[in-house]
C-alpha cells in the first residue's frame, strides 16, 4: 500500500540510550560494483578473498547467489542444487501435501533425484547473467519534457529495452532504477522454470516459534530447505519436463561446517527488496502521523472481522490463514515500526538531516540547483502525501476480492486493443502466465461470506470519512447519497455476491478473452462495478503518473546532492534496496535491544530443547529432542557455547527480500542463511540505527546438524563441498 | 485457594541450560536466629556487619524492621518514618483521593507534619518487640492423640497463647508454625494503629509499567512510599487521634546515596508469605498436573466473565478493576509457575529428592521411624490432593459474594455460641474489627450484574462435572436434579439477587447480632442456602481438620529427615516461608532468563526515557522526563552505567509478602526496595532455580533523585540519615 522512498540514514549515530553491549554498525546494502570502493574497511572488518572479486556477478562467489523472485538463495552443489529459507520454499511443501503424505508435518526428503517434487507452480530461480548501465539510454531527452510526456517515455523506454533483452528466450530482463532514477541499469537473468523440491524439514523445525517468535531473538528456527535447477537437455530454460537435467551453475558456494565465532566477519548476498532511507521528512512524517496509524487501527479491525467471519475450524479459515498471518506479520511490523520510529527520533532525525545537507548546499553557490529540486522535492512529497490521504479509503472501498479481479479483467481488455509493446506493464504478452495463475488461485484464498464482511468493513470506514472526501461514482454505483443507509447497502452488497459468477474459476477464465464491449454490456455486478470505476481510477492513475514524472526529474538531482554530501564527508551513498543484488557485511554480534537487557550471539540446542513444550510452534520432532539429549554434537560444536550453534545474531543491513540470502564469512563459504531481522530492526527501512539493528541467521552448523543426525540427508551432504 | 505446603529445594543446582551469563545461587529464606550459623559464608559473600548481630530482632539493623500485614517495610528516621513500596501504600493514597485532589495521579507529599493523612482503614505497623520458643507448651502430648483431637488441642494452644500475649494492650500475637510443626514461635508486636501516609509519588513514578511490566525485566517503577507510624503521646498504640505524636523507634536504617554496583553484596529483611518448597512429589504433581492448568482455565473464563458483565467504562467495572487486576496478576504468575515447572522438570527434580532423602533415610537403621512418616505423608498428600479435586467446583459453585457473605454471618452467630476462647479463629472478639471491615468493603468491590455472571459461570462448571462430583444439598437447594435445566437454574438465581436484602450493607450490619435461630427463619435466600449448607460445609471441615491432625504428627518427622539429611550434607535448611521475619543474601546480579539472552543488572534514566510513550502505563511525568533530558544527576549516579540507576537484579529469594522489604548493602545501610521478581522467577516458590531466580529492587539513588529532583521532598531528605 506503500510507495517506496528513497535514501541512506548515514548521520553519524547518536544512540540516545547507554549501552551496556558492544556496539557497531555496518549500515549498507552495496551494489557489488561499489565493494572496490570500500575494499579497504572490507579488509579491516576481516574479509579475506579481494574485495573487487566481489563485483563480479557470474565470477565466484557472486555467480552463486540467485533470485526466487521475492526470496533469495544460492547454488550449494556443481548439480543445481539451491539453499533458501523453509519459508521461501513451504508453498512448495505444501503444494506437494495430501492429507495421506503431509510434508510439511513430516517434511520431505527426496531419496534420489528421481524422486524431487516439483515446484509450487509459478516457482522461479533468476541467476543473474548480464548488468548493463542504460542510464543514458533512459534519461536522454527526458529533462526537457513535461512530467507526464516524461514519465510515459521512461515507461516506453523501459519496456522497450526490456523486450530487445528478452528477444533471447529463457531470459528475463528487467530495468532497475537507483538512486530515485539518477542511474538505470539492464539486469538479464536465466529463468530456470523447471524447479524441483529436494528437502525440507518438518514445519516443527524449519517453523520453529511460527508466528510467536517471528521477528523475535531469541530464536531457534531452522529455516532452511534445498530446491534443484532443472533445465533443458540443451541446458537452456524450460517448462517441467522429464528429460529435463539439472542445472550445472558456473560457481557454487562451499559449506562451512566449522563455522563462526563471536566477532567473526560475516556477509550476505542477496535481493532485498525496498527501503526508504532517503526519504524525504515529508514523507517520513505523512507515513509515521498518520499512515501506519491510520492502518494499524485498520488492519486490527480486518483482522477481527475475518476472524469473526472465518471462525477457527471452519473450511473458510483455512482458505484465510495465509492472509491472517500476513496480516498479522503486517500489523506486527507496522507496530515495531511506529515504536522504532518514536525510539530513534525518526522524525528530528530526519529534520536534522535535511537541515545538515541544506548546510552543505548553501557552503558552495555551484550546488544551488540542488537546493531549487529539494525545495520543489519537498512540495511534491506534501502533495503526494495529501493525494494518498484522499486516496486510501477510497482504495479500500474497492478492495473486494471479486472487484479486483474485476478491474484487472476488465483493464486487460482494454490494454489488449494496443499493440503489446505500448501496453501497461503486467498486461503484455509476457505476463500473461502469472496474470492467469494470479486468476485461478483465488479460488484457494476466497469465500464469498468473508469477502463481504471485509467489503463491508472496508465501506463502513470510507463512509466514516467527510462527506467531502467521497468519489461519487463510487457513491453513485453503490446507491449511497447524504447520509448513508447502511441497511440498504449491506443488502445491495449481498446482492452481489449472489448474482456475480466471478467466484467461478472457468467462468473468469472464459472473460480473458473478452473484448471491452462485451464487458461492458455483463450484467455481472461486479464488472458492472469495475467498468463504472473505470475512468475514475485512470484519472487518479495520470495524476499518479504525472507526479512520478516530476519525480523523475527532481530525485536524481536531490540524491545527487546526498551523494555528494555524503562523499566530502568521507562516506560511500548506496541506494536504497529495490530487489536487486547487494552484498552487507559486518561482525558476528549480540546487541542491547534496550535498557537492561542484552542479546547474546548465539542460540543452542539445549536452549531449543528448554524452550520446547509440545506444543505448536514449539514442538520439535522427537528424534532431534532425543538427539539434542544425546548431546552428539559431531563436528558442529561451537566451544564458547559448548554446543550446536542454532541462529545467529550479526549487524547486517538487511530488509524484506533478503530471506535465503547466503550468509558468507571471511573466505566467502556459506555459513549461514538470512532469515529474519528482531522486532527492534524493523524501523531500519527507515533509518538504521545501530544500536538495535540486528538479522537473524540460520547457522550451517544446525542445517548440516539436522541433515547428518535428524532427517539423514547424507546424500545431500555427500553433493556438497563440506569444509572446515 | 491452594493449602501452602512445605521446605527448601536444596538440591545441588543442575542447570539444563549453558549459561553464558554468571551463575550464583543464594537460596534461603533464613530466620535471623539462623544466621550465626552461616556466618562464614555471609562474610565471605560481602557482609561487613558481624553476622551475629543481625539475630537480635530488637537491636540493629532488625529492630528496624517492620511488618504491615502483607508487606514488608522499615524504619528510616528517629520519627517513625516508614519507607515502603508504593504498591504496598496505594490503597492509603487511593483512599485519600477524591476527583478535585487526585494523589494516584499527582502524587501526595506532605509539606508538614500536621498535613500528613490517615492510611487506608485497616492499615497498621507491627513492631516485633518479642519471640518466645513455645515448641515444647504447643507440641506436649499431642503425638499420642487421635488427629482430630490433636488438631483441636493445637488450635487451643494456639489461642490460649495469644490471649495471654495480648493481655499487654497495644500487642498483637501470633504463634507462627516452622518446618511443618517441628517448631513454634510466639511472636508478639506491637500493632500502631495510627498510620499516617506521608509521600508517595505519582503513579506514573510509583506504579510505572503497571501490570505490562509486572514480573518483567527490564523495569523501570519507582515502587516506593512513606508512611509515619503515629501513638498516643505516652508511647502506646492507639487509634488514630489528633494527639497521637510520631512513634520513636529504637532503631532506624541509614539511607545510601551511594549505592551499589554489579558484584556487591545485598541482602533483604523481611516478611516473606509462603513457600513449598519442601511439598512432596504427590502435592508437587497434583498441583502441576491438576490444579494450576484446571485453574488458568477457569481464570480465563472468570476474566472474560467479569469483563462482559462490567464493560469498560460501566460502573461496575470500577468496582472490579481491582480484582480484575488481580485475576489478570494471578493467571500469569500460575502461567509463569507452570512454564518454570517445565522448565527445571520440577517433578523429575522432586522424585530425585525423595530418592536421595530415602537413600539417606537407608542408611541409617536408626532413621526408620523418618521413612514411616514419610510414607504416610505420602499417602496423606495423595488423599489431600483427592479430597482437593472433589472440592475444587463445589467451593467455586458457592463462590457468590453474597453467599460468602451469608455464611460469614451465621458461622458468626454459631460460634458465639461458645466462649470467646473456645470460637474458631476470625471468629473471636479480637477479630470483630477486620470482620465487620470486610463486610463493610464488599459495598465497593460488589455488583448484582456481575456477581451473579461469576456464580452462573461457576455453576455451569460445576455442572459440567461427572453427576457423582455433585453435593447433593447444594444440588437439592439449588433445585438441581439429574441432567440440570439451565434456564431454570438462572431463573432460580436471579430471583436470589432480586430477592436478598444482603446487598445492604445496613442490613448485613444488622444481622452481625443475630442469634441461629433467628437466621434460620430468614427468607432471604443467601441466608437459607448458607443455612441449609452449613452442616455439609462442616463436615468439609471435620475432614480437613483430621487430615490436618495427621499432618501435624507426620510432617514434623519428615521435615527432621530433611534437616538431618541436608547438614549431613554441610547445607542448613531453612524454613519455608510462613509471613515471619527473614534475611536473604547474595549479590547485584544479572542473569540469562532464556538462551540467547542476558538481563543486565541495572536499569538506568535514559531507558525510562526510552520506554516512555506518554501513554500510560508508560507515562512518566513532564518534570522527570524534564530532568532526565537535564542529565543533572547529581550525587546519584553510577558511574559504570553512566546514569542514576532506577532498578536493580539481584540473586536474593524472595516471594510475596517481601514486597517493601529493606534491601540492605554490606554495612546494612539501606540501597534500595525489593518489589517483584522476575517472570522466570515465579517457581521459586516450589524450587529455588539459580539460574533464573533473580529478584527486582528499586534503587535508593532512584528515589533520592526523585525525591530531590522532582518532587521536591527536601525535608524528608533532610530527616533521613543520607550517607554515601
Amino acid at each position: 500500500m506503500r510507495k517506496p522512498a528513497f535514501i541512506a540514514a548515514l548521520l553519524a549515530c547518536t544512540a540516545a540510550v547507554p549501552l551496556a553491549a558492544p556496539l557497531a554498525a555496518k549500515e549498507g546494502m552495496f551494489t557489488p560494483d561499489q565493494l572496490p570502493l570500500i575494499a579497504e574497511d572490507l579488509r579491516a572488518t576481516g574479509l579475506q578473498i579481494a574485495p573487487e572479486a566481489l563485483s563480479d556477478l557470474t565470477g565466484f562467489p557472486m555467480g552463486a547467489i540467485v533470485s526466487l523472485g521475492g526470496c533469495s538463495a544460492s547454488f550449494v552443489s556443481p548439480e543445481g542444487l539451491v539453499v533458501t529459507n523453509h519459508h521461501c520454499a513451504r508453498g512448495s511443501v505444501q503444494y506437494n501435501s495430501t492429507a495421506e503424505n503431509n510434508y510439511l508435518v513430516d517434511g520431505f526428503l527426496a531419496p534420489a533425484k528421481s524422486d524431487e517434487l516439483p515446484a509450487a507452480p509459478g516457482s522461479r530461480i533468476y541467476v543473474t547473467v548480464a548488468e548493463d548501465d542504460v542510464t543514458a539510454r533512459m534519461r536522454e531527452g527526458t529533462e526537457a519534457l513535461d512530467p507526464t510526456a516524461r514519465y510515459d517515455l521512461l515507461e516506453q523506454r523501459n519496456k522497450d529495452i526490456v523486450a530487445e533483452c528478452e528477444q533471447d528466450a529463457g531470459y528475463r530482463c528487467l530495468v532497475a532504477s537507483f538512486y530515485g532514477g539518477a542511474q538505470y541499469k539492464l539486469i538479464k537473468r536465466l529463468e530456470v522454470r523447471d524447479v524441483r523440491l529436494v528437502y525440507a524439514p518438518a514445519d516443527s523445525i524449519g517453523k520453529y516459534g511460527g508466528d510467536i517468535d517471528n521477528w523475535q531473538w531469541p530464536r531457534h528456527t531452522g529455516d532452511f530447505a534445498f530446491y534443484r535447477a532443472y533445465v533443458a537437455p540443451d541446458g537452456s530454460a524450460a517448462d517441467y519436463a522429464e528429460e529435463n537435467v539439472p542445472y550445472r551453475p558456473e560457481h557454487h558456494l562451499k559449506v562451512s561446517a566449522g563455522g563462526l565465532k563471536e566477532g567473526d566477519f560475516v556477509m550476505a548476498a542477496g535481493y532485498p527488496g525496498s527501503t526508504q532511507r532517503y526519504a524525504m521528512l515529508a514523507e517520513v512524517e505523512n507515513t509515521f502521523d498518520w499512515q501506519y496509524p491510520t492502518f494499524v487501527t485498520l488492519l486490527n479491525e480486518w483482522i477481527d472481522t475475518i476472524e469473526a467471519a472465518a471462525p477457527a475450524g471452519s473450511d473458510a479459515r483455512v482458505k484465510y490463514e495465509s492472509r491472517l498471518a500476513g496480516l498479522n506479520n503486517y500489523e506486527k511490523n507496522l507496530r515495531g515500526q511506529i515504536e522504532g520510529a518514536r525510539r530513534v527520533g525518526l522524525v528530528d532525525r530526519r529534520r536534522m538531516r535535511e537541515a545538515a545537507l541544506a548546510e552543505w548546499i548553501a557552503a558552495d553557490g555551484a550546488r544551488a540547483p540542488y537546493g531549487t529540486a529539494i525545495t520543489q522535492l519537498s512540495a511534491l512529497a506534501d502533495e503526494s502525501a495529501a493525494a494518498a490521504r484522499t486516496d486510501f479509503w477510497y482504495n479500500y472501498a474497492t478492495n473486494a476480492q471479486l472487484l479486483s479481479a474485476a478491474q484487472r479483467i476488465y483493464r486487460l481488455a482494454q490494454e489488449r486493443q494496443k499493440p503489446d509493446a505500448e501496453r501497461e506493464p503486467g498486461y503484455q504478452e509476457r505476463d500473461m502466465t502469472f496474470f492467469r495463475q494470479g486468476l485461478q488461485a483465488l479460488d484457494r484464498r476466497y469465500d464469498a461470506s468473508v469477502d463481504q464482511a471485509e467489503w463491508l468493513l472496508f465501506l463502513d470506514k470510507y463512509l466514516a470519512q467527510p462527506e467531502a472526501a467521497r468519489v461519487n461514482v463510487l457513491d453513485r454505483q453503490l446507491g449511497i447519497s447524504g447520509t448513508p443507509d447502511r441497511a440498504a447497502l449491506r443488502n445491495r452488497i449481498e446482492g452481489y455476491y449472489e448474482q456475480t459468477r466471478l467466484d467461478e474459476a472457468e467462468y473468469r477464465e472464459s472473460l480473458l478473452e473478452a473484448t471491452p464491449e462485451q464487458l461492458e454490456a455483463s450484467e455481472d455486478p461486479f464488472i458492472e462495478l469495475a467498468v463504472a470505476l473505470y475512468d475514475y481510477e485512470r484519472s487518479l492513475e495520470a495524476e499518479s503518473e504525472a507526479r512520478t514524472g516530476r519525480e523523475l526529474a527532481l530525485r536524481p538531482a536531490y540524491m545527487q546532492a546526498i551523494t555528494g554530501w555524503q562523499g566530502s564527508e568521507g562516506k560511500l551513498a548506496y541506494p536504497d534496496a529495490n530487489s536487486t543484488l547487494r552484498v552487507t557485511y559486518g561482525t558476528v554480534l549480540g546487541g542491547s535491544p534496550r535498557d537492561g537487557m542484552a542479546y547474546l550471539p548465539f542460540t543452542t540446542l539445549e536452549g531449543l530443547l528448554a524452550k520446547d513444550t509440545g506444543e505448536e510452534p514449539f514442538n520439535a520432532p522427537a528424534k532431534l529432542l532425543q538427539e539434542i539429549r544425546a548431546e552428539d554434537y559431531g563436528r558442529y560444536e561451537l566451544e564458547s557455547i559448548d554446543s550446536v550453534p542454532v541462529n545467529f545474531l550479526s549487524d547486517l543491513d538487511s530488509t524484506g527480500g533478503n530471506s535465503g540470502s547466503a550468509t558468507l564469512n571471511a573466505r566467502a563459504e556459506l555459513v549461514g542463511l538470512l532469515f529474519d531481522g528482531t522486532f527492534e530492526s524493523v524501523n531500519s527501512d527507515w533509518d538504521f540505527d545501530p544500536r538495535t539493528t540486528r538479522t537473524i541467521h540460520v547457522d550451517t552448523r544446525y542445517m548440516l546438524w539436522v541433515m547428518d543426525k535428524v532427517d539423514g540427508a547424507d546424500a545431500l551432504i555427500a553433493e556438497m563441498d563440506i569444509v572446515e
